[in-house]
């Protein structure tokens, strides 16, 4: 292995995301919609999704949520498309996909509308244009909820005005085993970042992925915030790489070790929780990107973080019982790597 | 796997040994030697190495043991060819040593002569009968002290008579782990049997190989000593083994997890100490022995248990700095695994 070590951003930088909150104006905000007037809304956007164009032109399908079971949703969850608060059953609720599941369309989770658009790496642009295009061809069908002087208005005073939330996705596994989150979590909420951690909280950040976001949304530009986040996350990106490069000069075989068994854990394990495989993909992601371990491509341990979470492997195999899943989670490890 | 486990004997009976105490009549015991009586015996022995018959005719070596360095003596130690009597230098030691290492003489240990023959297995028949032949060709020749109601006169009083010990090396990790170890070692005593863990005591039993031998030398025959122990080696063996059908009947999956991670960090790791190395060699046998673990030979564990050894690494590969031998440790491992 090279001494001088070039991690890609997108090693760093899982996904980006952006996602539009939007309410139409001739129905109440969802907190206090009745179940009449959710199946309502439920239905306009039924008859509404034919005519959504993103611009890669995918194929949108509608799903009613009360024709799914609960771990089909929570199968949904772990992949970043449902927000838990789709579980409750209490009204109508519905889900529109594209084909390629990147442009997802949330129909009365918090607002009536949460319309998102996710993209690997760091690609922000790319993300708003899409949920932009949706948007745009809702808009042209519906009246939205909008006031002049403050925006688009939606039923939590926060997101307000653009509606916006752009969000991006990073493994930083120097930065948190050197206990530098909490300073970053600080010194980014002075800017209106949100910065915090996907599995677990406090010192527990399993899997070491956290997320940035933009916290305000009122009295700014959708470009100047997704610009903002944009710069923020290859500022956190750079400095993981060097906190990377700083711990493995630091101490070469300690590092690889640590690396390396984990590798042979994952890959010879009969059973796992799937806390401890977050814990182990977090070692064999930073072991791939900075070419300790040559052979896994880190696609496949994207795709892996999906497929080995609890609700997924009960979608994909029909297995409830938790012991039956930690043996399946090594076996799908097995199949893949 | 199939569920009816058919474990052999050899999978769990390393080695077996024959111990003959042996000393010159015209001598003092070894604690009371003067140096220039030391080397007087060294001398009438290196004359002698000709002379020494074994029955499978491999040629043997003299070695003075002032002309090894101490890390070599260590290395033989490791090898149990050597007992750490040897590195005191205080007088003139020697070692007869045959070709494929089988067969080993200690001059001026504890006492002026020590034949001892190690065979794989359980084979201590074969063990006696070549260190008998050795010990005839040696006697031919010199005057032995021997008492006709006593027998052979050792430097101490718990060898005299036969000055035989035989002893078995057995792998206990399933008798070892379910705490059983502390009764027979209570048991086994009453018989006039010793039982003891070769690497570390109490608790802490590193790679959970263990000794039987013969604390009784006066007024017993050899033979009836080789059928005791022989006779208590096959049904330690028998413990052994019901013991491990019973953990792995009672978790299977457990019991495959902990075996097949141990296997992942011992073909993964960078560094690693001998004692984890002993603590995953005894995993991996216990694998390989139960069929968990498929494309790994025993024997291959059985060479890497010396070869893994602090001095046998220093010896081989001329390193003393303690993480470049935890390094190289791992490179030998995944050399022959």
């Amino acid at each position: 292995m090279s001494e001088n070590i070039n991690i890609n951003n997108n090693d760093i930088i899982l996904t980006s995301r952006v996602r539009l909150a939007r309410n139409l104006s001739d129905y109440p905000f969802v907190t206090k919609l009745n179940n009449e007037q959710s199946k309502e809304i439920l239905d306009i956007f039924r008859n509404l999704t034919g005519d959504i164009k993103t611009s890669d032109n995918s194929k949108m399908s509608f799903i009613d949520l009360s024709s799914m079971k609960q771990y089909e949703k929570a199968a949904l969850i772990e992949q970043h498309i449902l927000s838990p608060e789709m579980m409750n059953e209490n009204i109508s609720r519905g889900l529109i996909l594209s084909q390629d599941q990147k442009t997802s369309i949330l129909i009365n989770e918090e607002d009536h509308l949460r319309i998102q658009h996710m993209e690997n790496g760091l690609n922000l642009y790319k993300c708003f244009e899409i949920a932009n295009e949706a948007d745009d061809s809702i808009e042209s069908k519906v009246k939205y909820a909008f006031d002049e002087t403050l925006g688009y208005l939606t039923c939590c005073p926060t997101n307000v005005g653009t509606g916006m939330r752009a969000s991006v996705m990073l493994h930083l596994p120097a930065l948190s085993q050197t206990n530098q989150i909490e300073n970053l979590i600080h010194s980014l909420s002075t800017l209106g970042i949100v910065f915090r951690g996907i599995y677990g909280e406090g010192s527990d950040f399993k899997g070491h992925i956290f997320q940035i976001s933009n916290q305000i949304t009122l009295g700014v530009e959708e470009k100047a915030t997704i610009e903002l986040i944009n710069t923020i996350a290859l500022d956190i990106a750079k400095r993981e790489k060097e906190c990377r490069n700083k711990l493995y000069k630091a101490n070469k075989f300690e590092f690889e070790d640590r690396i390396m068994r984990s590798l042979g854990i994952f890959k010879n394990a009969v059973k796992m929780t799937s806390a401890e495989a977050l814990k182990l993909i977090s070692d064999i992601r930073l072991g791939a990107s900075m070419g300790i371990i040559k052979d896994i491509e880190i696609s496949k341990l994207n795709k892996l973080m999906q497929d080995i979470m609890p609700a997924s492997i009960t979608k994909n195999y029909n297995i409830t019982d938790s012991l039956e899943r930690d043996i399946k989670r090594c076996e799908i490890i097995k199949n893949i790597i």
